[in-house]
């Protein structure tokens, strides 16, 4: 008669670690399958995914309305109104519809009286773009939608399909064996005799795994026989990801279950400090978990919680999301809002020395990124205009406060390698997530002087000094710490061939060069300034110059589509359109990291990660890095 | 050309409210159907399910270890060990085994030392069902599992397979056809012009939808043509609880969708305050839903979770059950718990006054009932033996803090009229859970007097004025509410035929009659012991007078299986196990009302609801109850 004692009860913690600890090779190995993209709601992204097409793909009416000339309404106002004429003028126009030359502007519908079928009258003039959705506002060709370790909601899914991506890798699922034991246990509708036990805890068990990223295979009911089971084990272990045995695992007479799997393979745990639940079996066997269940519903339940469920995230990689949270914290930008509407204000969330700050994402109607890249939601209630930066809000979240609570704040100047640190970062934690905003440099440094951001990216020339960024951060800050991330070969981004001939600064003075600028805070803005003016190069000579986009990507994407012909912007951009590029100088891109974020261990893994020889070599290939610095501080 | 402008925008609350008062006939309308229990696990319960069977279904171990007979164990202590005989004063026994008479208590394996293949030594004494799980203990037959409009978890899945539940009615699931709209969209896969439309939003709808009780049939693509619309609208009107569509909820010129439903029924929301969404339509056609969704992702995503969302999950009576949150409140019972053991408490949660009250569930390993009823979990920490009543502790919800804040907290005498009352007032308002524990009529009045119960019920005999209740709340009450329940008959539970002839309470004491008792808080043992002093019976001539069950129903159980002949209890629990009953008295059973509660809206739909002709039919169906007081104040 095998008859075994609890030798060695450990508290549920330790026993959870030692066994998980024992299972590092195991939760690494990824297996992935690629599906169709209808298909992933709840599945888990294999790989960082990017774009396949711009969204919207052209440019398009956010409105219903008219399509107009903005420089024919220039002039209306409320007490001298301006009457437009179809087809000369304006067309009507719906939402999503493309705007077509001449015309480059919207009046929504509300805004317009209608004089007769050929006229309308306008009390307000517009400037260009003007409720148009420009191509490429939500995402450009290329950029990357998600890092690895991303579990796909439906939002997710509207938003791959706008941006062309069809098929998706994602991690398998993984798939459970069950095998129910003992004697005495018999199917609940066959139960004949009233000392028999009906077998009802495969009914939850397999409910319960079926919720998360796993299928569950349900074993026929075995005897109580050391060898029997020892073979289904044996003949099952290779076939399946983890296998569950019921019961069995207490320190009864027949309680098989420690033999059968301390034979075979380890029992790493038997017993637990807990109470119901005690009897738990933790082993492995061929590199595999294999986890004995109590036979008491209430101790299986437990061990389903508090073992179970870890273990298959563990392996799965997938994010529970919950919406039912609201905590307090304050919103991290000056945002104008509507008198007569409530707002719904997705935003990223991080939280930044104990204050929760929201950061706002893109707030259009077609915008879906924003509600797919949301941690949570801000209702600006009607009546309220302008929402302060760093006024106290309501964030109701849509993930848990425990991943909010890991969330990096990365705002500023952005750049690729944020989004590659992202993906990085998720092979290490998947359970931390970068959130970037891209505000442009100055809007880093003022982003972290006033607590809202983790870290910053910038890149600021002082033209007096030549020297990068410390000039800026000084005029705010007074201690901090500046690492580098890279030097990034800036340059002229041009049509495939370089068709205009562009190779220096007084060249975009030229006849039919159509220049793409970036925003005034940028820094590729100052270092186009810097040059201009080195060289004594009015900006009224450069056709385009008050044209402005905000990333270098959409930069690009204004080239690739033939908007213009040249713009200032970094290689790796270039390099996804496949267009040509002249470079103009190696500029200085450094972190400028919040006090409260150096001593996090988060922190230090982004140092281990962007110092390593793999982080390098991808960060290579986007092309135009120089990474001699990078992880290096400036100042610290 | 039909061109229409928002005439009424309203604020989306007022919107929803004014929409769903115009569907409450819809709501109100459930279709049931009967499906396999082990597919249940999400569905919600349409009528009250009661148990089949027993749980357990006999007297078994709840351990692994050796079944005694407790007298033979009498006297063994640390200093003077016993040594038992198998077969003569022991048995090996393993957890869930029946135990088999003579022996009638277990110690658990941990606590006995094997002297030889026959011989073993004990250190301890046990009482008679020491780890010995009583047959019934986790629910008897007949009992309610649940009441209607009931989620249904992988735990409750379990719970009802052993009580023998092996189909169940419950609500059908919602169907929904979604219908995109627009000359302009195409199928994302089949885009080919850079001008077309991804139709994206039906793959967000659909995966967003069928996460609840709903399935969504995805429609082919309609061209901007008002009678198509009106047609495919008509033909599918009836088969389909509610029809989506998609885009054409704007003012633009090919909006169809507000003319469509508004000339085949009526549209009664057009425009909302709100931004994104504004241009959503909400329309009834044959009294059903018909809703306009916005074409720009994030106005729709917004009309889903705000509309679409309570929309259904008020027609399915769906709960979407969360367990990320942690609240703070109180115990509301002393628990004595485990220096060496973790425990993992299972508890019913509601808000008394302002602060959250746990209140211990059954606490066996075996009684997977308190997993089933949990709103939460505490977690007694190893080393901590006591834990007080109005002890600070952290509740670890697995239901929303929504839902817990509705709960009503019913604590004292049970009775099955209470159970009645959770099942009727679900039938208005799908959020009320009434969470009952039965501690007797005494614990009643302390849960009352200490702010652990909304409402306590009780039944309790003053033998010298022969009054109900009153004296014995006055002892720690001043100032109460309390209103009359009902008249319940009590009397004897006896055999089918009442073989041992029992009239009277001098019967008792016949030679041959085992008797059971009820506990000493019972309002039933008081009553029982007011009659014995009364006509000058001594308990000691009672056989069996110690031997103690909880509740009415465990008593009936109990003579059911020739375990005694006869105990005192309600008429109804006698009908339940179709028992005889001989009427010994009506008592009179209240219900003390917590004074916070007196002017919750809460207390005055339970005054209209027990007021009701209906509900009184509905207990008199049960037996044994008059009920010509109910809701009156004894005093107030």
């Amino acid at each position: 008669m095998k008859r075994r004692f609890y030798l060695n009860k450990m508290d549920i913690e330790a026993g959870v670690e030692l066994f998980f600890s024992k299972l590092e090779e195991y939760f690494r190995n990824d297996e992935k399958e690629v599906i169709d993209v209808r298909e992933s709601s709840g599945r888990v992204t294999a790989e960082p995914i990017f774009a396949n097409e711009n969204v919207p793909s052209y440019n398009s009416s956010a409105m219903d309305g008219v399509a107009v000339i903005s420089k024919h309404t220039y002039g209306a106002t409320e007490s001298s109104p301006k009457i437009l004429e179809l087809e000369k003028d304006f067309e009507y126009i719906n939402t999503g519809y493309p705007i077509n030359k001449p015309y480059d502007a919207v009046i929504m519908i509300e805004n317009i009286e209608i004089i007769d079928d050929t006229k309308i009258k306008i009390r307000n003039s517009v400037f260009p773009y003007k409720d148009v959705r420009k191509v490429g506002e939500d995402i450009c060709k290329g950029e990357m939608l998600f890092p690895r370790y991303h579990t796909l909601t439906e939002n997710d899914i509207s938003f791959l399909l706008m941006a062309g991506v069809f098929k998706i890798p994602v991690l398998r699922e993984l798939n459970v064996l069950l095998i129910p034991t003992g004697n005495e246990i018999v199917k609940p509708e066959e139960k004949t005799e009233e000392f028999q036990i009906p077998e009802t805890n495969s009914a939850m068990i397999k409910n319960f795994i079926e919720k998360y990223n796993a299928s569950v295979d349900v074993h026929s009911i075995l005897p109580d026989d050391l060898e029997v089971l020892k073979k289904t084990i044996e003949e099952n272990i290779e076939k399946y990801d983890l296998i569950l045995l019921n019961a069995g695992s207490s320190a009864g007479s027949k309680d098989f279950t420690f033999h059968a799997v301390n034979e075979l393979g380890k029992v790493i745990v038997h017993g637990l400090n807990i109470k119901p639940g005690k009897p738990a079996i933790l082993g492995i066997v061929k590199d595999k978990p294999v986890i004995g269940l109590p036979g008491f519903p209430v101790s299986c339940n437990i061990i389903l919680e508090d073992i179970v469920k870890p273990l298959i995230l563990n392996k799965t990689k997938e994010e529970v999301y919950y919406d039912n949270e609201i905590i307090e914290g304050v919103s991290g930008k000056r945002i104008h809002s509507s008198i007569t509407e409530k707002e719904y204000l997705r935003v990223g969330v991080g939280k930044v020395e104990d204050r929760y700050v929201a950061i706002p994402l893109k707030r259009g109607a077609a915008n879906i990124s924003a509600v797919s890249k949301q941690d949570g939601v801000v209702y600006i209630e009607k009546g309220i205009e302008v929402l302060e930066d760093g006024e106290e809000i309501n964030i109701h979240l849509k993930r848990s406060k425990e991943i909010v609570d890991n969330n990096i704040l990365v705002i500023g100047s952005h750049d690729l390698l944020i989004d590659l640190l992202a993906d990085y970062i998720k092979r290490y934690d998947k359970n931390i997530n970068i959130v970037s905003a891209n505000v442009g440099s100055i809007g880093g440094i003022m982003a972290i002087a006033k607590g809202y951001a983790h870290m910053a990216g910038m890149h600021l020339l002082d033209p007096e000094s030549g020297e990068y960024n410390i000039s800026y951060i000084e005029e705010y800050i007074d201690e901090y710490t500046l690492m580098n991330l890279s030097y990034r070969e800036q340059g002229f981004i041009v049509q495939k061939g370089n068709p205009k001939g562009i190779k220096t600064f007084s060249d975009l003075t030229k006849d039919g060069v159509r220049y793409i600028n970036r925003q005034k805070t940028a820094g590729t803005r100052i270092l186009l300034d810097y040059h201009l003016e080195k060289e004594g190069i009015s900006p009224d000579r450069i056709h385009g110059y008050s044209d402005e986009e905000y990333s270098h990507v959409n930069l690009a994407l204004k080239i690739k589509k033939d908007m213009a012909d040249v713009g200032l912007g970094i290689k790796a951009a270039a390099n996804i359109y496949d267009l040509d590029f002249v470079p103009v100088a190696h500029e200085r891109y450094d972190l400028l990291i919040h006090p409260s974020f150096i001593d996090d261990p988060r922190f230090k893994l982004i140092q281990e990660i962007i110092g390593s020889e793999e982080f390098k070599r991808d960060a290579e290939k986007l092309g135009g890095y120089l990474l001699k610095d990078t992880g290096n501080f400036i100042k610290e």
